[in-house]
């Protein structure tokens, strides 16, 4: 690994950060970085660099980064554009392991040199550099931050095991704060930007070695180094999951991207075939993110049968229909199910895949049914329609379904369709790792990529 | 218009209701039924029935329908299937002019002597039957409600335009809810079941005539009568939006459908040319039939030339990715727009389309190119994606938002990804009639949809 990727680590978890560019005015981005970084509890050295100020927050101020006597491991700069050079030269000389450059104003503004420039100044002192044009990072865990967002308007990810590499800080900022309201945690966060010396590639390289990092999310426009990025991600992806969302497919998205990051989006073809050939999940849009890393709480599917368990037939009709268009098999019941089945059930259910055991059947008929779907071995994953709105439910289905799902069988994936009373049961079972969708749509469609995640690694490990 | 079907207008708006099978027993669904009449505010004259009782709920309770001196307008049927019949039989007589019969074992498990029977009952007294084997009928302006479902697990949405046709009261029921957590007002919500004399089309043909139904919405998995289902959209549809999701596309999903109502699914193909034929619109999951009923508060587009506002680069990126794989067309700026659109941007903007005015630019900066893009004859709808998150838009833009929607020149649509911040502000922008949607694929899918329809009015009215 290339020494300045390494250093990412410090920008990652820093014990000491330098602010440049910090300000007492709250409108400069400057100033609300400072203020997360106090207010957010990163608790370790923080040191201001501003001319015009002795204090700053209660903070002692600096003229400039050699006035400071202790180490600087990470700073983070929020000046503008053409004077981001000189002082990452100073901060090389200071000893400075890693930057983030937050300044806009470089190659996607036509300033090619200025970044050439920068870029060249970084490698030469092996600083790890994230930017610039960028959010930069954030590490729940360590409470590093330097998104220049505030807190009320974008709440932050609690600590957990997913890591994204963002190259849009737009989007990076929607997916975490969609995190937060998902309540599902993070381990790194990362909006390179421009990407000047340590990019997409690297960023996957790094957080393929990190063990804290469960799963990868990467947003991507355009690649600098597309053989690199196959190869890490190809890597990567055997490891630990990867999850890409490819933005700047078509020709006028494409020059959009170039417009906003510098980038060349490149031809979509080049990039879906990188995708396919690493094996990677592919997603379209940022909720199915979430779709997807929701449903790693549950075991891998061994094949694509899948069954369906109902108490609303309609609702079972629209999952068998997304089942098939997705390449999914609806899972065929062997003799001794059916026998069972019909022990269980009463006389007027048909028995059948999807099974709809009726809206009049309560929590019983579920826990009976349920238990001997995980018992036969030709079914793959179960889904389990739920109609909270029924009045034979009551909320123990919450627990047959969390234990179920805690016996590590095979996966449980739930479809609950509704308003409030709903959601509120859903977010109880997402708590409990049984990962739930309000639409069977959506739920299948990422049962389909689980799957074939899933059937990859098993031809990968045999 | 035949007669029985002419008598729905009693089923949604009776003077009186009589409850067959009322009861007292809180684990019966007639029990639920007469409670959601009085609780909710039914106000009218409501009988319950069943001979064990004197008073139910503190209303005098019957033995049977004959017993009632004054009029009968509708009765609900809450009794096991085998006294169905008679019991219809009685209420022809006693002069009822609808009935709603929510109780199941009829064709959909064999009986079809039972329901073929009921069926002949029925229209020899031109009696309207919703049902059996279905979730009946709710009006809110009228309180008419025969949901066997509890309010707190299954909320009702409030007065307004839309009406739902469902034949499956599972996928009826999540609707409902679903529209209430929305906050969309509904006209009519009818569950059909079996839909022994009233089917889809019929329901089609009467609610198009219905002038508080202002949007239709149908979920199908099979009718009886094809030829009549096209006749009646094609009507339907050139009046108001009918929106139709279609389940049972597949083999399986097929089966189940027939042992949920009795009705073959049949090949979809047939129904994807009535579909087409009609030019109603089709959606794939419940939720975007709140997708699309949600901008027909705008005017409707043009063309399909759109405009792209944002300050996310990203998000603008995979917007006019969604465009163009939708079929739409990112605009071309005229040479008048885009020196307008010079004179009030920052220079380090790049004028196209995705416009990005990136995260610096405040809500000034939206309004006044928003204006311009409103003005410009060669857009015929703009997207604004707003990045809530960032610092430098203010709620203003809620303002900005609503007067520029308010003038009603082209449709403004706006994309909002993020948490409860974001979400907050998504839920005032809709309240007031700016349709906003969390993921631009979600948005554009719409959007393509309405300007398929709206393109579709226009040759139709030339």
């Amino acid at each position: 690994m290339r020494k300045d990727i390494a250093n990412l680590k410090y920008v990652f978890a820093p014990k000491s950060i330098a602010v440049i560019g910090a300000s007492d005015n709250p409108s400069k981005l400057g100033n609300t970085i400072l203020k997360n970084l106090v207010d957010g509890g990163y608790g370790k050295k923080i040191y201001p660099i501003n001319p015009k100020h002795k204090k700053l927050l209660g903070l002692k101020c600096y003229e400039k980064i050699e006035d400071i006597r202790g180490n600087v491991e990470l700073a983070i700069f929020a000046i503008p554009a053409r004077f981001v050079p000189d002082v990452a030269e100073s901060c090389g000389k200071k000893g400075v392991k890693g930057i983030v450059v937050l300044s806009a104003g470089f190659g996607e503004v036509g300033e090619v040199e200025l970044e050439k420039r920068l870029g060249e100044i970084v490698l030469k002192y092996n600083m790890a550099m994230v930017g610039p044009n960028c959010l930069g990072v954030m590490n729940p865990k360590k409470r590093v931050d330097s998104i220049f967002f505030p807190f009320y308007k974008f709440e932050r990810p609690k600590v957990g095991g997913i890591s994204l590499i963002t190259q849009s800080g737009a989007v990076g900022s929607c997916v975490a704060d969609l995190a937060a309201y998902y309540d599902v945690g993070f381990s790194k966060f990362v909006s390179y930007g421009n990407g000047t010396t340590i990019n997409d590639a690297d960023l996957v390289e790094y957080l393929s070695a990190d063990p804290e990092t469960k799963e990868i999310l990467l947003y991507l426009e355009g690649t600098k180094n597309g053989k690199k990025l196959l190869r890490m991600l190809e890597k990567a992806n055997v490891k630990k999951p990867v999850i890409v969302l490819k933005a700047g497919k078509s020709k006028s998205a494409g020059n959009a991207a170039k417009s906003h990051t510098g980038n060349l989006a490149g031809d979509y073809m080049a990039y879906n075939a990188v995708f396919r050939e690493s094996k990677v999940i592919e997603v379209d849009s940022v909720v199915e993110l979430f779709y997807v890393v929701n449903m790693f709480s549950q075991e891998l599917p061994k094949g694509r049968r899948v069954a369906v368990l109902t108490d609303g037939g309609g609702l079972g009709v629209l999952t068998a229909d997304a089942v098939e268009s997705e390449g999914l098999q609806m899972a065929e019941f062997g003799e001794e199910t059916r026998e069972k089945l019909k022990q269980v059930l009463p006389p007027y259910v048909n028995i059948g895949n999807p099974l709809d055991i009726v809206a009049d059947s309560g929590t019983d008929i579920y826990e009976k049914s349920l238990r001997i779907m995980m018992e036969d071995e030709s079914i793959d994953s179960v889904i389990v329609i739920v109609l909270f709105q029924a009045p034979a439910v009551d909320s123990r289905i919450i627990d047959v379904l969390v234990k179920e799902s805690d016996r590590k069988e095979k996966p449980i994936v739930v479809v609950a369709v509704g308003g409030n009373y709903t959601k509120e049961n859903r977010r109880i079972l997402d708590g409990y790792g049984v990962p739930t969708y309000g639409c069977p749509l959506s739920a299948v469609k990422t049962l389909r990529r689980i799957t074939d995640y899933s059937l990859f690694l098993r031809t990968r490990k045999r």
